[in-house]
């Protein structure tokens, strides 16, 4: 999502998970956050770099201190229950960190699905939420599942379009799975993410002609067009612009939130501004509706049925979504991780803007 | 789905919505079914054709009519509540015909979502129920965001898979749009439809390397291996699957429907056993969460961006979700439409187990 813009390329860095946590919450608190709503923001991204998605972890820290700094993310914002139903609510985020309004987003559809089976809620006013995929797991964590979805300023096509019509609105779930880690899939709309065009655009490497169109409206291997006049293509093409406008639909406009161009760029536009980003969160209480072991044994011999089945030649494991993730977020528990260059030295510049030195941090755990 | 077995090619056939109704309708009651319900399922089939969508409308007819007779398929099948909470129900089909569970599926989700916001339906003892398009229409017309998602016997891969892991799953939206027809999203999981494969297969083509895996697991462009050993690719590869699964989790596991592979196939096995396919509803109550004019100007601001977006060269318009199919809907309303060869032969062996002329029943309303 960002450029490294440190003058000579940083290195990869061990690090244990606790020591990556402590230095984002203690970078939260700097920036003026209270402890719980930095602890929740410290456990949001960590967790996402404990399960490989490096994209969207701690990365982006430094991002999110700027616009702390700027004001246009408020450090002490409030999110809050601005109308509501028996199954439904609609949040305003306040414009705190994407992450503080989304999880008291999908704790208010937790609430309301304990009392009714299923719950809805909307939040505007919020900011970019990094991983989806966290405030589906906080439902499935609980047992119930979670469906998590925001919107995002414009950078995927539509079939047809020159230039980026939705944003690449991430969608995820998460089912609780019996002895299994929960289901868990977290996905954009768009055939990849923009951060492996931006660094192919940065290695100055050509990119296969199913990720982007250029500034025509027409296929391109050429990734130095975005993000400034290309767009991404959509994932299957109309099926994943259909639920582009899905994810529009519960996020920005039910929410009351901004949608499309309407949405502000978080790390783009001015940080003095909220962007008024929208999400939406679904929880099911799965409990409610089926005897807890009974939906567990159903899960398990679903999950037991992929991994026992055929594969093609030369393919040693049938992953089920998330399968991938949590083993690798028990290695990072027991191991510690290996942060790429790209997220240490995006760590090391929010650690300066903070008075905080990241290499020691992390050294402290390391020995 | 099926091959057109007549001894000689059929003709296209001109035919206007309400012909064809009648005559769905007619065959349905000869089948032993009660009249309401007939006229339900004739609606489905009738609509799906006038959508433009020919493999899932009355094509199906005849393979529906030959369950009814062998009696997997009960003529007077009632579906019932058999557990239910605040904004949550679970439905038994009670193997009445898919369209008649289904439809009932989602009016009990719109009346639970009336009290609540929003409500989650599952039915089990379900069959094949057409196109999911049909039962989120439901929903919009009445001002409800709706969600209508099935499963199927598998023929869809998973990445890796060699042989099919999941049904086609299909997952349909449709959302309230103020002065424009509902947006309406209705797609399987995979690449492409599995008739779409078939009829390849029947013409002796070769298809694109995208659409299916042989039955050594890798892509082909030789479409004889499928039904019977090759597997649709999923769309957008892990994150087709990804949907799929969530889809047989709604579905298929929490309704305690059958899943995957214990789901029979409504065409290909045996008639006199019932197929327990699953599906599941979601309705979302508009107007209890934002003004409904509010929404509705919101919803057509978002289509008028789309509509006066950029093109690429030689597009002439950007579509939003189902605005191809309502423009063709309301054309057949006019006009009538032109089935299909295939389409039209499979009527007349419909028309011909019932003791009906799909020739006479079509001609009628021609003059």
């Amino acid at each position: 999502m960002s450029s490294d813009v440190s003058p000579k390329p940083a290195a990869a860095r061990q690090v244990s998970f606790q020591a990556l946590h402590r230095f984002a919450r203690e970078a939260f608190e700097r920036a003026g956050m209270a402890e719980a709503d930095a602890v929740l923001g410290a456990d949001v991204l960590a967790t996402t770099d404990a399960w490989g998605v490096f994209t969207h972890g701690t990365k982006l820290l430094r991002g999110y201190l700027r616009r702390l700094k700027a004001g246009g993310l408020r450090a002490r914002g409030r999110p809050r229950v601005i109308a509501e139903g028996p199954a439904w609510a609609v949040v305003d985020g306040d414009s705190s960190l994407g992450m503080v309004s989304s999880a008291f987003g999908m704790q208010t559809a937790l609430a309301k699905a304990r009392a009714c089976g299923i719950a809805y809620v909307g939040v505007r006013n919020n900011c970019h939420f990094g991983a989806a995929g966290y405030y589906a797991w906080l439902a499935a964590r609980e047992g119930f599942i979670g469906l998590s979805m925001a919107n995002d300023t414009p950078s995927v096509a539509a079939p047809g379009s020159r230039g980026a019509i939705t944003g690449s609105n991430p969608i995820s779930y998460a089912v609780p799975a019996g002895k299994y880690p929960p289901l868990l899939l977290d996905m954009s709309v768009a055939t990849v993410a923009g951060g492996k065009v931006y660094a192919a655009r940065t290695r100055g490497e050509a990119i296969p002609n199913t990720w982007l169109i250029g500034p025509d409206g027409r296929p391109t291997t050429d990734p130095s067009c975005y993000p400034e006049t290309g767009a991404l293509q959509p994932a299957a093409a109309h099926k994943g612009y259909g639920l582009a406008l899905l994810i529009e639909t519960l996020a920005g406009i039910l929410s009351g939130a901004a949608f499309t161009w309407r949405v502000g760029s978080w790390l783009w536009d001015d940080g003095t501004a909220p962007t008024n980003h929208g999400a939406s969160f679904i929880a099911i209480d799965v409990g409610a509706i089926m005897a807890v072991g009974q939906f567990a044994r159903r899960m398990e011999a679903l999950i037991d049925e992929i991994h026992q089945a055929p594969r093609a030649e030369g393919i040693e494991r049938l992953w089920v979504p998330g399968e991938m993730e949590w083993e690798r977020h028990a290695r990072v528990m027991k191991e510690g991780m290996l942060l790429p260059p790209d997220v240490a030295g995006s760590l090391k510049e929010a650690g300066a803007m903070m008075g905080l030195d990241f290499e020691k941090a992390a050294g402290i755990e390391d020995a």
